[in-house]
């Protein structure tokens, strides 16, 4: 690949006019229970309800936009189990490019349906995603195709600094910017847009690595941080922070319960460093929500641990006399307390339950942390044991 | 309650002026999924991303804009365990008036919370919804305080006519419309508008009526409709068709993982009618998203209910020898078949079982209807039996 340099204000102009009848310009909401939460106004850039469900499609229009007639006609190829491919793919069509993806032979079904239904050709191969990334790269390479790198790249940093200049438009009054930052082509465009535009805001970028078993932000936990785009934010941004999947799972369910929206993990990793207190700086904030493509089965274990933390769920164990009527006694006591129970498992074979008695465990719909504590305390001045599980 | 007579366009336009520094502008989007899927270009209007999460902030604020300053010295009063509540708060707020809520006692905190939170004072009274509204009855004749009725309300109808003014502004190509009908104040709103601005164009309402155990459609599963809002509907609506939960649990699914929003029972009903082909009409279509505001809990389950019926989730008993190694034996041939299983449950005490089997009931997310055949086809084939429970 060819040395690179960082684009300027005026190519993210110049992009701005290549995507304009292809991406959304997306809408910014001010969100009253977040700005509470965090004591000062905060701005969602809903970025998440972009096409194709995230803002990648920007980079990829503007990149497929600059291909000379030749290299439209021999088409463009990506590896990609996410946003990316879908981006690409979307772009392709739009501009009547043939596109090739390639994905890891167990990417999500919903993700390779939905690359195909954008009319890309999809090539699963290999384990995992650098299998993908390398045969996408053989082919690029014995082909005449075009390679679209998802982030280190002028074209798709340049795409991507169009919502700086959204941003710049439409918010005045803000003076700190929170950004993702995965490859950093998103985070990168957006800083060079802003430092332009808008030189004194302060600028905060947030990864979240991979802990144990993956992280639900898998959008920005990215191996290989591109060269391009790391010294581009290695001078803009003010800061880089760090959040954990917990602060994650409680802003995803924050984002669906009061802003309406579905914020995949990536895309909801800058609210968390917002509410964990890692932004630093004062007056109007805005948190750049990047996408919204998280599987519901995901999305599912995700609000319920959410919830759990919020103590909107209770989850125990505890035991009761084997005696008919028992279970009938314990249900009276939640209900009368105003708990929802969901469900009740009965378990009589463990190792430490008394002959006369039967363990249940438990889960409970409960209104927040205070009325789970209220139920807690009810249920041992009754005489049972609680055991919480979550 | 002196006659009312119909708002006129001109009502709705004055609505708009006295609104527009409160209200959003909600925005409109294309969506690919459900174009595909009615086979027409489907555009949703979000009003879910409205202020307090409905359409009702409209409605509410034009009512209290029109009151005299002695009125609003005096304070309103409303009834509502839902949207109406909230949105009464909130306008209340905005205009510096008084608000005072009347709810059930078992109202869902949340919007108990909510509703305090926009600085209303709350009354919780009696058991149901009635009760709230008779207590809010007396009160507001004992007191000077103006009584604000959800829907039957000339004000309240001229406020939710206001969509219907960025509905013809923003849809030029658009002949059908889908509105949920409840109350009737948002429908009748809409149509006195669009029936003046675009004479021709198709409107059709869609209720969703109490099935045993209520609905998830709870916000237009009103017991009385307005005698105002009827015989606007009765002179202006093409047709009214009905939606079953079913289709509604499915929409919310559908709206939540492809067009990234959150939205209501009451508010996804319009979009169940047109998957479930009860539109009519020809071209494109605009289907309304009333509102947003479902507690989590629940949309979780509607969401696996919904993710169930889409061959996404697969919930089955079958029967394994009582011998070390045969769980594993299962477990090995739905990795196999790429099923992805979320719990295991054994039950050793049921009447039919033969005292060297065991029976397992297992939860297993499979990729689509497809996908969920294959892996039964394939249990089957080795001998499991598959007693699908969803």
């Amino acid at each position: 690949m060819a040395t690179q340099t960082a684009p300027t204000l005026a190519d993210v102009e110049a992009a701005r006019g290549r995507i304009f009848d292809h991406a959304r310009a997306t809408p910014v909401y001010g969100s009253e229970t977040l700005s509470r939460r965090a004591g000062r106004k905060v701005w969602l850039k809903a970025e998440n309800l972009q096409r194709t469900g995230s803002f990648k499609v920007r980079g990829a229009v503007n990149k497929l936009s600059l291909l000379g007639p030749e290299e439209r006609r021999a088409g463009v190829i990506a590896a990609s189990a996410g946003n990316h491919g879908q981006a690409v793919a979307w772009a392709a069509r739009e501009l009547e490019v043939n596109a090739t993806v390639f994905m890891p032979q167990d990417a999500p079904m919903a993700k390779v349906e939905a690359t195909r239904n954008y009319g890309a050709q999809t090539v699963l191969t290999g384990t995992g995603f650098d299998d993908a990334l390398s045969a996408a790269a053989d082919r690029a390479h014995e082909s005449s195709a075009t390679f679209v790198h998802a982030f280190d790249d002028e074209a798709i940093i340049a795409g991507q600094g169009t919502i700086g200049l959204e941003l710049a438009d439409e918010l005045g009054e803000v003076g700190t910017f929170v950004l993702p930052v995965g490859g950093g082509g998103l985070a990168a465009g957006i800083a060079i847009t802003l430092r332009a535009l808008r030189p004194r805001v302060r600028i905060v970028g947030v990864h979240a690595g991979k802990t144990r078993g993956g992280t639900i932000a898998d959008g920005i936990a990215v191996k290989h941080p591109g060269t391009l785009t790391m010294s581009i934010l290695d001078d803009l941004l003010d800061d880089l922070v760090h959040v954990e999947d917990e602060a994650i799972a409680e802003a995803i369910t924050v984002l669906l319960e009061r802003a309406k929206l579905v914020v995949e993990g990536a895309g909801a990793a800058s609210t968390a460093a917002l509410l964990d207190g890692a932004v630093g700086g004062s007056g109007d904030v805005c948190v750049l929500l990047s996408g919204g493509n998280m599987d519901p089965t995901m999305l599912i274990s995700v609000m319920r641990h959410g919830l759990t933390l919020a103590g909107r769920y209770l989850v125990f164990r505890t035991r009761i006399a084997d005696r008919p009527g028992s279970l009938v006694e314990l249900l009276e006591l939640i209900a009368a307390e105003r708990g929802n129970v969901v469900s009740v498992e009965h378990h009589r074979e463990g190792m430490e339950i008394d002959v006369v008695e039967t363990e249940v465990s438990l889960t409970v719909i409960t209104r927040d942390s205070a009325h789970c504590s209220q139920l807690v305390a009810a249920l041992g001045s009754r005489g049972y044991t609680v055991d919480r599980l979550a």
